[in-house]
């Protein structure tokens, strides 16, 4: 399909699926939700650019003055009306006269707090909500592109992994095998470096552990947790190592994370709930005696965004649908010793599962 | 000052001025802001991480079960009560317990919208304002180690604009040149090269143009507009440049943009309204005859954010006081031929003004 084609394809479909819920308009600000309805991905910055989408009219983008050359490079003059302000006027009296005089109206997710202040005062017969149920249900079923785009980074994440497990670790600080980390994926593809967590030791117990200037030593379970960008889709995957033998009790809980993560990507099958498959990972490890230890849900969407709907958490009950994709990464974590994640990102068939991770779940050694 | 010092005192003085501004309460997100009064800084995805300053209280932090490690490991622990939730349970419900009963709530501006909606609906007693008065009074004015940081982005910014006029331009493309840009401001000392805007030739007229594989001229006029962070400070600064002769007209539109500038930058001093050196700016180009073609403000505070209040803007009253900090950039833009446009960072001090970019502003020829 061609581009503009395309964007003008999923802003037809987003402002159809808004009339479906209730929706008078749908304001999308800049963020992965405008870039894949408009194909424009203007920086998030305090000027608000937005995109108005209304049941049975033709999209307008409000846009900065200093800004409408950029959206008609990125060629949005052809698939929008441009509505442009300058500096010197008010944005939202602007943005008043492209919405509806009354009803709902749904907003991007990550729209800054600002400017929704701002749209409600300058229109206070309308009501708000979010736009996410419209917006995550177009983008959670990825398209073959899409699908092949996550394909190609979880491939160049493969491949940061297995080059980073033959590189040493005793005596090297986390900064520098994270340093590596983003390194190897750049140089496996990816546009973007996105994240890098390297926890070692007790520092493994912190899910989101910012590397630091320990330095590893022998003993130590490592936790891995890498992703970026390519092409504008996400990678994310964890593998834990251990350097030389790891120290007594972490086999037992790798063992649990391991056939826990095993097993729920192996429950994943059109129709199933997507909580279920939290449901599966988080039982082996209560059963296992490490429940409390588990502190958060077992997966989250992946695309555009590295965590994007629908969650693998209780309580979210969409349904899988082939061309889903997610992270699917139990974790148990002892507070003062190590921790232990492996997270692969899936993809939901016609009939079960691709794995986009194809690196050994086992646990891999290294020097 | 310590740091924990530095943060405890940044939010108490936050609190209070929240108090005086008739708020019951601020919320913050992470963003600059958070960063900037608690010194944490974790990257700003779905999950709700929320301080909650209220006058006369001990500050509160929600934060997500999984990052309460992350946020130990930051110090927060010391000088924030953290309230940890997990993702099986509604992080708003919880945030309600740490806000007050009734009242207004400011909340700041980079919140993302969705976690507005959710605490609108978790809190209906409650009304909703900007927090922004109260955020940017306090970080428009610089400390002696702010003021210190962006000195040394600015000149780092200024050794980045030596180099590059050094280097060719006539037969590279925008995007090699950019390229180049963003090299050198790694090289000088920044952390992080954010933008580099390379407008040649008809491409200069669109104020925030994206390089592309356009190849540059002999006679075009070029924009130069890059910066990035240093410390987590930013700077921005603008060179026009001519490779080698520039065409008819240029000359005219640059001496007008040139003497503007100047003017502008003459006019700083302490107790000015902003909005002053706008007319200052905009009335050189307005009697010249290009008012209509200069379609942005003429400046924007910066710091921990590269635009951040307040605005060189018809209606921004803000009194100039020393410490403050601002880009002077004024333009002019004539599609399909060419723009121009200067860019300085300047610091008010005691009696006048600072320039923290100190490249020659006249029109430099380049190869």
């Amino acid at each position: 399909m061609q581009t503009a084609t395309r964007h003008v394809d999923r802003m037809r479909r987003a402002s159809s699926a808004a009339g479906a819920d209730d929706l008078a308009a749908i304001v999308v600000a800049p963020s992965p939700d405008l870039a894949y309805l408009a194909g424009y991905d203007p920086p998030p910055l305090e000027r608000p650019t937005l995109l108005v989408l209304r049941p049975d009219q033709d999209p307008s983008l409000l846009v900065p003055a200093l800004e409408r050359p950029l959206a008609i490079d990125a060629g949005l003059g052809d698939i929008v009306e441009l509505v442009p302000w300058r500096d010197d006027t008010d944005p939202y009296a602007t943005a008043v006269g492209l919405l509806p005089a009354s009803g709902r109206v749904g907003l991007s997710d990550r729209i800054w707090g600002i400017q929704v202040l701002r749209l409600q005062a300058a229109a206070p017969a309308l009501s708000w909500a979010s736009a996410s149920g419209v917006l995550s249900r177009l983008r959670a079923r990825k398209d073959p592109d899409e699908l092949d785009a996550l394909r190609r980074a979880g491939a160049a994440a493969d491949a940061t992994f297995e080059d980073i497990r033959g590189l040493p670790f005793a005596g090297r600080t986390e900064v520098e095998v994270a340093e590596d980390l983003r390194r190897l994926l750049l140089h496996h593809g990816h546009d973007v470096a996105d994240f890098a967590i390297v926890g070692s030791g007790p520092n493994g117990a912190s899910p989101h552990h910012d590397p630091t200037e320990r330095v590893i030593q022998a003993g130590d379970p490592v936790v891995l947790d890498f992703g970026g960008s390519l092409d504008g889709y996400f990678s994310d995957t964890t593998r834990t190592v251990a350097v030389g033998e790891a120290p007594p009790g972490f086999e037992e809980i790798f063992a649990l994370v391991h056939e826990a993560q095993v097993r729920a990507v192996d429950a994943v099958r059109p129709g199933v709930p997507i909580q279920e498959i939290d449901r599966v990972a988080r039982g082996v490890i209560d059963e296992g005696g490490f429940g409390e230890r588990f502190v958060h849900r077992t997966g989250h969407g992946i695309g555009r965004e590295v965590h994007e709907p629908p969650n693998a958490v209780e309580g979210d009950e969409t349904p899988l649908e082939p061309g889903m994709t997610f992270s699917i990464e139990p974790g148990i974590y002892l507070e003062g010793r190590f921790g232990a994640r492996i997270e692969d990102i899936v993809a939901v068939t016609e009939d079960g599962v691709e794995r986009l991770n194809r690196t050994t779940r086992e646990l891999t050694t290294v020097a």
